[in-house]
């Protein structure tokens, strides 16, 4: 799996408003309206990143989930990163 | 919920060897086998989490789990914290 270069990651990120690119990683940030909505989203996502075998660094805060993606054996962002984050759209359509 | 003093926290840390107090919140990382074991405690934690309704700020790469517990309306550490702590303890006794 190959490193994206910043042009094809920009290009692709049009298509996903909600996230940001910097250090290596795609980022998104996501409020829900309570503690148990938003880990209902991260179990969701959970099941998905093992079918996907691939694993974000996530962090929660009450009802705010935050989302960086990165593919460590390429070091940096990788296609196998923006069909998790697709996967991680459609979770948070629904649950939002 | 009053916050207590380094002292109280010191003192109680002893009976939570794997926790470090610092920045006015207590800490703690857990290593487990792989994602699905480190999910499966996430999500005991977090039914816990919602009994006691008290929420960590926590965060998950791959098989490693880290907890920073602090009571916002303190401003600091309080009784709430450590009564979670010795939850998530249990829980991760089992499943670590």
């Amino acid at each position: 799996m190959n490193k994206l270069s910043k042009e094809d990651i920009d290009k692709k990120l049009l298509r996903f408003p909600d996230w940001e690119y910097y250090e290596d990683a795609i980022h998104v940030e996501f409020e829900f309206d309570n503690f148990k909505d938003c880990f209902s989203a991260m179990s969701r996502i959970a099941f998905e990143c093992e079918a996907q075998n691939h694993h974000p660094n996530w962090t929660n805060v009450y009802n705010v989930l935050t989302i960086s993606l990165s593919t460590h054996s390429a070091n940096g962002v990788t296609e196998k990163d923006f069909k998790l984050a697709e996967a991680i759209e459609m979770i948070v359509e629904v649950q939002e």
